[in-house]
């Protein structure tokens, strides 16, 4: 998060917002090293700028730290995971999906240079994103695994979200809701924690325990992102508001209301907090992510 | 090749027809296998039904069998290499880039499922693409590098063929073709001989012979393609006749005439030949589709 936001909403601690640094630097110098024609590599430039916050590569790096491995050991995993995510954005943003035209107060990339290149830099961007993880100095191959693994569920939970597709199950609203965000965002945070521990070569104690935090953490950031989207204004939010529920897409204060939502947040909290106690103070960095997500409905 | 074709064009060995028959066993099983949503699913294998000749995976298996490698050690990659060139067909068929409404006969899948799911099908082509990679039992992370690697430059190549992107470098026409050609039909060719090499074991000198031997193969499979959309009829060539050139598009016989094209195939065809030598007798299944490809100029 950027320092001047600190007074509307929490903010990172200064290690993640240092390590948020050289995951930006790592990616530009990534994409900028491709060998690509021009402006397909601007598209790829333009979609991973347009990305974020890159919680994503943060939580490679400090699952990876936790079981005690290194940045390095980490970092193509972490830029993997967030070239997947700026993929999946570029293709949910195009006509055919969600139609959006601004991406973080930018042009979205279809917008910018034209739909034709804004399919083929998502294409892109999710090869190059698995050519990174593959270049993973520990345990590359479980790496790709979990990223690909992770993809196809993102994708499936992309189809329930905007195109439905459960008419066959004849399952509840909760139900669905649960099975489309346990995909369609889930998916990859639990791959960020998992690639991370894999990284850093975590025992399989350990990366059970990242695996159960980064369940917490995915439903937790999809929970305080309905929240937001229902209660916060555009401005501080950064993007259009109420916008999912106005589409009738299925949402956590919708199928369970609000003040159950809230409380939601502050047991997956506690249960993620559960999930890292044998880290003791390891696991400081990623106390400090989950207590930031938890906050930011406030 | 179905056997019905037989008359006018040269037909495949009759180990090559059961292998290609094995190949659509696995892929079939392999996509009816996948945890997708319904309609998700369904769109992925109209793809891959879609997809046609099989001369890749063919090219995988046959490739590990020419350095003493098993069907199973290579099916993972072969499977793998067909989801890709389904994916990259079903994008590329999109109204935002070729606009194809038809494919081997059939609606394309956006004409059968819709813009929206035929943009996640194809995204989902590619991620469990690498996932069949990722599971192969040897060498898996050197395959899914070539594949990653592979897919990228086949991209590249799509986005100079369709959206150009050369002004930049003030190309020959000769440069921009090769250049085209080598990315975008080349690459996944390359990459089918060294998966499948890779698959059965190879020593390097047998990885180098079997690269070299793919870029003629890659080369000649492309510019046989040309000269049968300039010379044959619509119904011997299965699609759409003059499309390329008429789009404006550079092919061999447009900037080289149609007889130096074909003393091109010819020359290929040797230097092929050549590149197997060291094979011997275990490179007669290759050298037979070496064989096929460059008689379909007739």
């Amino acid at each position: 998060m950027p320092a001047s936001s600190a007074s509307v909403t929490p903010s990172l601690s200064d290690a993640a917002v240092r390590l948020i640094a050289e995951i930006d630097t790592a990616l530009d110098a990534f994409v900028a090293g491709l060998d690509l024609p021009p402006k397909l590599k601007a598209a790829a430039q333009h979609a991973v700028l347009a990305g974020g916050k890159r919680m994503r590569p943060l939580l490679v790096l400090q699952s990876c730290d936790a079981v005690g491995g290194s940045m390095a050991d980490a970092m193509p995993a972490a830029i993997a995971i967030e070239l997947v995510h700026a993929f999946s954005l570029v293709h949910d943003d195009l006509p055919a999906l969600d139609n959006d035209l601004v991406r973080r107060g930018k042009p979205t990339v279809h917008v910018a240079y034209g739909e034709a290149m804004a399919i083929l830099a998502g294409d892109v961007l999710l090869s190059i994103a698995i050519e990174s993880a593959a270049a993973s100095p520990r345990e590359p191959i479980a790496i790709v695994r979990e990223l690909a693994h992770a993809t196809t569920r993102m994708v499936d939970g992309q189809v329930l979200d905007t195109l439905g597709g459960f008419s066959e199950c004849g399952s509840s609203d909760e139900a669905k809701l649960h099975r489309i965000h346990e995909r369609k965002t889930g998916a990859l945070i639990v791959a960020s924690c998992r690639m991370g521990a894999l990284a850093g070569g975590a025992t399989a104690e350990q990366l059970a325990a990242l695996d159960r935090w980064g369940h917490c953490m995915g439903l937790m950031f999809q929970i305080v992102d309905d929240i937001l989207d229902e209660t916060q204004s555009a401005e501080h939010v950064g993007k259009a508001v109420g916008k999912d529920r106005d589409a009738g897409k299925l949402t956590f204060p919708g199928v369970y209301g609000l003040e159950a939502s809230r409380q939601k947040v502050r047991d997956l909290d506690r249960d993620a907090a559960e999930a890292l106690r044998p880290f003791g103070e390891r696991a400081r960095h990623l106390n400090d992510v989950a207590h930031f997500l938890a906050t930011r409905t406030r």
